[in-house]
């Protein structure tokens, strides 16, 4: 179902992860807060998305609400202290897998927690199952979450790492798509400020100098972690891209162009070691 | 933290899969019911077990309401119409991985649908995420769940199969503990009527003359299910044994005991290829 390497058109990703923020279906601010009118009108362009490019695309949930209300809310210490954000991820997971079946796909919710460790070599992956989905035209669908280290205690793997799961042979290659607030790295201070087109993954701060505070109330260190986090995808050969969500949007199907077919309305950060050719 | 297999007794067994009966902590013939009395006494008794010998015990959680009600409440037909199942047992977990916790182990839900998948060779895992628990001393809760298969449609793999998952030489030897609301296969009409004592795994219909008729609200088909289950189990090399839970026992300890030291006072029916010197 899904194509070989060699039958795809030059700059077109085999498989596209698309992660959908929290911040665009929640209130952040909020321990326990979906907009399901949101939720449902985004399932519906990744639903569209999935049944136009079967076994092609994978979805991950922003934690939003819930997962950050975990995270905040855990009161004992210790190394099982994150523990909630496996269960927290899981409603999240399962609301988008409900919406994303209603508008007509088979979606599944994956645990990450179960498919990915750190050891002293860092994160490891087992992704048969995911694999194996995308085989039979079902959409996997990931989210943020706690994942056991080396020593035993529990880190969170946050939403915007969690696309890393799939950036493998298996995959590749494999085109990561973050739908947020803005539209990509401003350059000033206003959200109609123009954004940074490209960031060098190599770079040991990319893009440092223009990230705005990050707000108090935001456990993913905002945009520095995002920018942080797809930049180890891109040096693992994944081309990474920041825009902004519009759940109005007519289609989702550009986000398998080359990076240089892209529409001219559609401001974006690329965050890949090829810069896209203008 | 887990002894090496040499460094074991004769008939010890290295690791323990110990599955609570969904019977045991709720009524099956309601679909949204868990006993969180009943539920405490049994994560008391598994704590207890699983800090003993740490790295060494894995837990299933029956299905019970939760699990039975999903896929009896399933009305869409068609490859993807069990998917709710996997969260109504993710919910089993968490009541189970919460109640763990609080008697004092580390616990961690873990998505079998995640880890197992079935091809046209039959059912595969990957499980190095529980391996890495139990090195860790974290005690994995696994459940009953819906798995992808071949085609892409999903089937239950229900909570007497998945002990399967830890049928593995990293985790030899095995033994499959299931605790349920009988001694054992009966051999008569009554509770207090004798078990048998052992059952050949490789017969045709192990035991098949002494089932009782099968309650009509009970997806799992009664007894005849769970001994080809275990069967299944013990043609690979595990011990399992039928027994019956009792939430106000004193201790687990002796599921690690060579079968013929279990106290005199514990029915049991025992399928494995090697029947115990008694």
């Amino acid at each position: 179902m899904t194509p070989a390497a060699q039958e795809l058109s030059p700059g077109e990703p085999r498989t596209v992860v698309i992660k959908v923020g929290g911040s665009l279906v929640s209130d952040k601010r909020s321990d326990d807060h979906i907009d399901h009118d949101a939720l449902r009108d985004y399932a519906a362009l990744v639903a569209a998305l999935a049944t136009a490019r079967p076994g092609r695309v994978v979805f991950v949930a922003g934690g939003g609400a819930l997962g950050h209300g975990a995270v905040r809310t855990t009161d004992a210490p210790g190394p099982h202290a994150l523990l909630p954000l496996t269960q927290a991820t899981f409603r999240v997971k399962w609301a988008w897998a409900q919406a994303l079946c209603a508008a007509g796909v088979r979606a599944m919710p994956l645990q990450v927690a179960a498919m990915a460790r750190e050891d002293a070599g860092g994160v490891r992956t087992q992704t048969a199952v995911p694999a194996q989905l995308l085989r039979s035209g079902v959409l996997p669908v990931l989210s943020g979450d706690c994942i056991v280290t080396a020593d035993g205690s529990l880190r969170i793997m946050g939403s915007d790492e969690v696309p890393g799961v799939m950036v493998a042979e298996d995959f590749a290659p494999v085109r990561v798509v973050t739908l947020t607030d803005v539209p990509g790295i401003l350059t000033g201070t206003g959200h109609d400020s123009p954004v940074l087109r490209h960031v060098d993954p190599d770079e040991a701060d990319p893009a440092g100098a223009f990230f705005w505070p990050t707000a108090s109330w935001d456990t993913s260190d905002a945009m520095r972690g995002k920018v942080q986090a797809l930049a180890g995808h891109a040096r693992r050969g994944a081309e990474c891209v920041i825009t902004q969500g519009d759940r109005r949007a007519r289609s989702l199907m550009h986000l398998f162009s080359p990076m240089e077919c892209w529409p001219d309305d559609v401001p974006h950060t690329l965050i890949s070691r090829v810069p896209a050719a203008i």
